[in-house]
């Protein structure tokens, strides 16, 4: 496995998947179908999931193109999940853009995302033959855990108690494995060997948990000025994430109590609430034991990445490099 | 292709695939995810699909049980877009028993819908290796198509005029392309050769619009005693079926003044209606003009059924009898 290959740019790979994302032949009629896929696909994202599949394929083999389409399916199905997401979260903003079910309708969302799986699976069939029984084995696996995650993350919001190991399985499904695919096919499509597409999976799994826990302490200590939205959203809606989870199992006596008081509030001021549950994390320590789990993953994931057979070149440190930016994200 | 099969029995192939139904481990955890799929695969029906495989798969080779799973595969598919469907017609009721939406709620049936479509795909890798490719493109192709299908139903519905030819092709999506897709690839698993499948599946095609049209004419003109829901049914409904579209293409003058009263009036005593556009269809011959054009497709499906390259024997019997049942369901 340690064929020399020629050094990709990550920003040429981005650019051959827009444009690919653009020209895939989707469908076009009916037109009510087919409108909502070349829209959600049109709204951008950082097509972290395809890259890391040209990355990893360009750790083994220089032809990328031969796993764009593959590549291209998990953008695919990750956009149909967020769809279907979407309609069930009642969200109406994707990307600051309306979602499918607030610009169509709810039906409209439900058998548009239903296509969308139909042709993630059209696109791994462009992957050669022989390997199909491996790549639908591997992505029905992932497809079947990310959609277990989603339910599990329903099912916590009606819950009381949610333990950190549960919490971090549902993110685990929900979020990581789909990145741990993403990685694994770019090995298979590039003939790595089943050692290294199991590690790479695993790296793209553990550095995956380590995004969702950043996320979760961005949403709480991000600087309003460079964050996407409202700082503390998650506090506000009581969203059971790292923090919340390991404040309740840490906090005591008066704390506990101010704690659960903030959390039962139906009407309180939203900058009071945040605040104050803030105030609560920081004496915990919350902040600092959730970007120490994170640290953990992530090194768990960087050190696995390191045990590859492949050779330290350019292309094995870029796709360190674009998994380490997305790490050094501003806070 | 002429080799000897032993003969099968409907009745012990239809036992069998209920015991796999209920034995096959879909996945346990999360319930909210798994629950919804025993229950609507529990609530029975003809399991035509599947056992259309089966027989297809007989006609070549003896030992169904390889061709068993993937046949399941398209009953799962099937109760996927039923799930899916239901939620889009807000419908109460699936063979009399509560809808999953209406059991659990739109979410539970949107992401068990998914992950069903998930396990349709996961069922048919149990074909041998080197079938894959074609199976998944057959099947990609089939499933685009009942998306496609039922975007179209969902248009129609908004639309003042559907055309017959618009109205034959949706349901030629819509239901007719699922059944010639199991009985191909029961050729295909059963390696027979590319012209029998293709055959085929414009069998099952061509009697799947059949069957559609049969449906509605039953729902007009069939023995309310026998008939398992309220006759007259699309009529109250307005729904643009084969008999409305055909009516309204014909009528003239007072007649067709009438039908569009009728059609355009918001509340009427629903037998009245019924009775009147039932009177309108019998002056105009539609019943007949319906049974004309059913018939036309049945004959075509089983002049292209009369043209396989395959014994005359036992199993060729069963499965031209099993389909002339169906044609013959009482009115």
């Amino acid at each position: 496995m340690s064929q020399t290959t020629s050094p990709v740019s990550t920003d040429k790979l981005l650019q051959y998947l827009e444009n690919q994302i653009r020209e895939y032949p989707f469908g076009e009629n009916p037109s009510a179908l087919y409108e909502p896929i070349s829209y959600i696909m049109s709204l951008g994202g950082k097509r972290i999931r395809p890259l890391l599949t040209l990355m990893a394929y360009s750790l083994y083999k220089s032809d990328v193109s031969a796993a764009l389409t593959p590549a291209l399916a998990v953008e695919v199905f990750h956009n149909f999940t967020l769809m279907h997401d979407d309609i069930m979260d009642d969200a109406p903003l994707r990307r600051g853009q309306a979602t499918v079910h607030e610009k169509w309708n709810a039906n409209t969302a439900i058998l548009s995302g239903d296509v969308m799986l139909v042709k993630a699976y059209e696109m791994l069939l462009a992957a050669p033959s022989e390997k199909l029984p491996t790549i639908f084995r591997l992505f029905n696996q992932a497809a079947t855990e990310v959609c277990e995650g989603q339910q599990h993350d329903m099912d916590f919001e009606k819950m009381d108690h949610v333990s950190e190991d549960a919490y971090i399985d549902m993110i685990r499904q929900k979020t990581a494995v789909l990145l741990g695919f993403a990685l694994q096919l770019g090995a298979v499509l590039a003939d790595a060997s089943e050692e290294d597409g199991q590690k790479l999976y695993e790296f793209g799994v553990n550095v995956g948990i380590g995004f969702q826990l950043m996320d979760d302490l961005l949403d709480v200590y991000a600087d309003q000025a460079k964050f996407g939205k409202q700082v503390g959203g998650d506090i506000i809606s009581n969203k059971k994430t790292f923090l919340l989870i390991k404040a309740k199992e840490l906090a005591t006596g008066e704390q506990k109590q101010n704690l659960n008081n903030w959390i039962a509030k139906e009407t309180f001021d939203k900058t009071e609430k945040v605040n104050a549950v803030t105030a609560i994390y920081n004496e915990l320590g919350i902040d600092k034991l959730t970007a120490a789990q994170m640290h953990e993953y992530f090194e768990q994931g960087f050190a696995i990445y390191d045990s590859l057979s492949v050779p330290n070149n350019e292309n094995y440190i870029q796709l360190l490099e674009l998994v380490k930016n997305l790490v050094h994200r501003e806070k």
